[in-house]
């Protein structure tokens, strides 16, 4: 009694350990994900429409590459009715089916409910190779958020090859047990041989602009110029990006890990796990970059066996080989696991975006963070004066701003065109350690305008590519890159060479526009010189070699360029190894030819 | 056989669907964030630290207020050792062991493994109502990373009541099975009747400054002055954080969700799901603010009888019911379910953080986002003339800079104190809504300097607070607020309510200047027209009367008011309800009194 007062007493309208014991439950990821559809990208109905088609195209151009098919993708969006009600315009329609097409290599009956309906299931994850889709959740995401919004299931096609039969499938997610449901299996005609398609119903708002999934193409047909994209947008018109190179990149290795900067807990892990019944031959065998030798050395040097168990590799023992491994030189990872976009395809990529007078792509080596290997590319794109920029802006009508972004009269922003294992970034930007790099770049130092705490203003595009073989994410709906600091630091260095260049261009166009003022005051003295000299001479001199030897002195004097020579060069005038200058001018909404080529 | 060419030329190099079909597999969530632990806040190692305190603390702080205690946490930081090795200093350890100790209502024994060894386990993820964890996530997550980067397990002490036994456990976690592995568990001795204590090993940095453990040790006192700290850093200081507030905030009551915002699908899936037997039942039983009344009215309207099964409500009934219940008007959501820091609280928070001239908070009624309910809270402290600052700034030691900042001499820009459910948020500031709201708040509308792109420039602090029963968040690491519509337009209408506080402010104050500028001019000629007077009475004048008079006449012209007497007001001068201008002369190392006291 007395005992239950004390307790009453302590514990004013609280609950006890043992009732808050009973409360404890687990959750199953696909709660946890309706919960927080935002970390998928499902925050507001335009960004989910964009993520849905996203998530699908990945997928489609994954399957294709790794089976080896030239991709040829068809998205459709079509605006949708709410129950019996007839579709609205395009416009006004809060709910689109989003349909994706591929002819890629189909998938298997069995495994169709689960890749399109289960979070974390996927063949990608447990690999390290460069792939688009890398978590298994995306697919199974747009779907669950389809269902969350409208109730309505996710509709698959399916096809492995022209003998097989194409299987359709209707799925939901049960989200207590992250389980599929199929509400509809059955074998039906198609007109495809092979290939997969996937439709999903959810709610969206469709809106042009930054941000929109038309830029989503537009930046898509930049970064997979081996793709061809058929795009039916809801309000009827049909773009189509043919792929300008018929060829897949050469498809990218699977790796072993690489022992710098992997975790010693990773490494414990391996030790357990491993097939090998030598240290050494775990060393060799389960890293990459660890021949037979240095895995002896290392075994050596960390005062251990060569042939002892690796799951007897413990406590101070294997702490000693961590040390030892992260001391010894090892070559960088290899790259074969990686396909970059490449300057060539940067630089036309650019070029689409931007009409300007210097362009500029750098690519990193590859570095490693936490034992994955990584490569970053950037491009830069620097264009024409304040006025040819009004008159272009007055002619084109202003698109509307996305999100984060701001715009008044006092000048533009760089904009910052980003990418992740060749899939366009398009959302979180100020989350994304591309940006946040740009931001703490020091502009001024390159001649080019910025605010504090702000990106460079001017007539600019950056263009930053970080392909690895795990790109990490700030959240699941892949929309901006981690903070890592090897990452930062790589980025950084790249920008900074570019901004070099750039300073470089600008240094000299401003002093080619000093000398050329200077010249053409010289100039406009050529011909009284020479008439004073032909008045002195009574008539009896040679005017036309006068005139021309005046001419020469003057570009003599004045460095011997006129501005418009500074460009339209095949490759960088001032000595830079990449650095590649041209103008927009004669050149009809394709990049010139040096650009296309290559330097 | 010519099946077999055919194939192979369409695949070059390629792999099949039976291939790929077989690669696919399930993935744990451990093993899903063992890879993406940056999303779980472990992206570096001064993170890492802060991020394992913070969790740590979170869970603390929560279960003594559900068991009605009054919070007594201490916080220890330790440096370790690798492997034999003795403790470097904390300057240069790169181990450190965290210990969290709470006067708690401690974990019954069961449950212990789980809820420091297994995700997505825990008892705050299914109710509505306000908490600081809500993931089930963060101390399991905390672990894990200890785990990865030195591999020792998590030690936990815990005991239930002075009756109960103490428990000792070390546990680590499976990854592939996302299960507690028990490596010890036994009962101890322990020295408190009550409480939990865990210790994690980990790998980490220690540096004061910005974004730091003694930064968030602070902010933490401030969002809980019912709470006492004590903070015991690595270098050997201690400091403590006294309550100030001797009860416990109302404990916030669990709720049912709003039906303003929720999904059609989850509504759906109630139905499904709903203990009720009749349709109205439903509607009245499981969401807040629907009577019967309501809840017959809404089937009516919808077509549908009150008495049918919420099971048999489908298709394009439930489609009736759904658009139904959103175009009815229903109360607010109730707010007993939040437990907003106030602004008492608010005011003296600021008041620590920055030493001003103007303080206001701003408290938004409360909104719904997705069914959520939420309170935004918004603080605004306006300090100093540059002169004083910068004397201030040459006085103290000059702060290590954070994630994102940066610092010149051109001036200072504004910082943002961020909170939600009274946690301080102290990384990935860019991507929080709240960050966001502050960029785009038109600043120089009330007389504060502002960058295109950037936050505003000035002796300024912003505080933001997020009260909800569901924060979201843009990763698993709660670091920043993800960007919805609803939650941006509260904290947007809060700014700029402070924003136009501050304006009047700034505006009178300049005025103010200005008039004190000319009486000023006035009172240097007061004597030589005194002077004068007497000259031409022959001395014969009420010399001290004339004085006063013409002081008078100069305090009439210019607005009777010292620019002093502007400032070190009880309440707002300027008819303001909630605007408090304080001096902080002659007030020492704490807020004024009417700061403490509220106005």
């Amino acid at each position: 009694m007395k005992n239950t007062e004390t307790k009453a007493k302590a514990r004013p309208a609280g609950k006890s350990a043992d009732e808050m014991g009973k409360q404890q439950r687990e959750i199953s990821v696909s709660e946890f994900f309706t919960k927080n559809r935002h970390l998928l990208g499902f925050d507001n109905p335009r960004k989910a429409l964009l993520t849905a088609v996203k998530e699908a195209v990945d997928n489609a151009l994954d399957a294709s590459e790794e089976a080896g098919l030239l991709p040829d993708i068809v998205v459709k969006l079509e605006p949708a009715g709410v129950g019996d009600a007839p579709a609205p315009p395009a416009s006004q329609a809060t709910r689109f089916r989003v349909t994706v097409i591929d002819h890629g290599p189909g998938i298997v009956r069995d495994q169709i409910p689960r890749v399109f309906a289960k979070l974390l299931y996927g063949s990608k994850f447990h690999r390290l190779r460069m792939s688009r889709g890398q978590q298994g959740i995306g697919i199974s995401a747009a779907g669950m958020y389809g269902q969350l919004t409208t109730g309505k299931p996710v509709k698959i096609i399916s096809r492995t090859g022209e003998k097989q039969p194409a299987h359709y499938f209707e799925v939901q997610i049960d989200t207590k047990k992250n389980e599929p449901i199929i509400l509809e299996k059955k074998q039906i005609e198609w007109e495809r041989h092979r290939g997969t398609q996937v439709t999903i119903e959810l709610e969206g708002k469709y809106q042009k602009g930054r941000a929109s999934v038309d830029e989503y193409m537009e930046l898509s047909a930049i970064s997979n110029p081996h793709a061809t994209f058929t795009y039916h947008a809801p309000d009827g018109e049909v773009k189509s990006y043919p792929r300008t190179i018929p060829v897949n990149p050469e498809p990218p290795k699977e790796i072993k890990p690489h022992p710098y900067g992997i975790e010693l807990g990773m490494m414990l892990k391996m030790l357990q796990d491993t097939k090998s019944h030598w240290l050494s031959g775990f060393l060799s065998g389960d890293f990459s970059r660890v021949s037979t030798e240095t895995a002896e050395d290392i075994c050596k040097n960390a005062g251990l066996k060569a042939h002892m168990r690796p799951r007897d590799v413990t406590g101070q023992a294997a702490e000693n080989l961590y040390k030892t491994i992260q001391a010894t030189k090892l070559m960088a990872p290899p790259t074969n696991c990686l396909s970059p976009i490449g300057e060539k395809a940067i630089l036309a990529g650019l070029f689409k975006q931007i009409k300007g007078e210097f362009y500029t792509a750098v690519t990193r080596p590859p570095a490693v963070y936490r034992g994955n290997p990584f490569v970053i590319e950037v491009g830069l794109a620097f264009g024409k004066t304040p006025e040819a920029l009004a008159a272009a802006a007055a002619a084109a009508p202003k698109a509307p701003l996305a999100e984060g972004e701001s715009r008044d009269d006092d000048g533009e922003l760089a904009r910052v065109i980003r990418f992740a294992n060749r899939v366009p970034l398009v959302y979180q930007q100020s989350a994304c350690a591309t940006f946040k790099a740009v931001l703490d770049t020091t502009w001024k130092n390159y001649g080019v305008s910025q605010s504090r705490g702000a990106p460079p203003a001017g007539p600019m595009a950056v263009f930053v590519h970080m392909a690895s073989v795990w790109v990490p994410f700030t959240s699941e709906s892949k929309e901006a890159i981690a903070d890592y600091d090897e990452i930062r630091k790589e980025i950084t260095l790249a920008l900074r060479e570019a901004g070099r260049r750039l300073g470089v261009f600008i240094k000299r166009r401003e002093r080619a526009h000093a000398e050329n003022k200077r010249r053409n005051i010289f100039e406009l003295y050529i011909e009284e010189v020479v008439g004073a000299c032909k008045r002195l001479k009574g008539g009896k001199i040679a005017e036309a070699k006068l005139r021309a030897q005046l001419n020469d002195v003057a570009k003599k004097l004045t460095g011997g360029q006129k501005t418009d020579e500074l460009v339209d060069k095949k490759a960088g005038p001032f000595g830079l190894p990449d650095s590649i200058i041209v103008t927009a001018e004669g050149v009809e909404g394709d990049a010139p030819a040096h650009v296309k080529e290559g330097k």
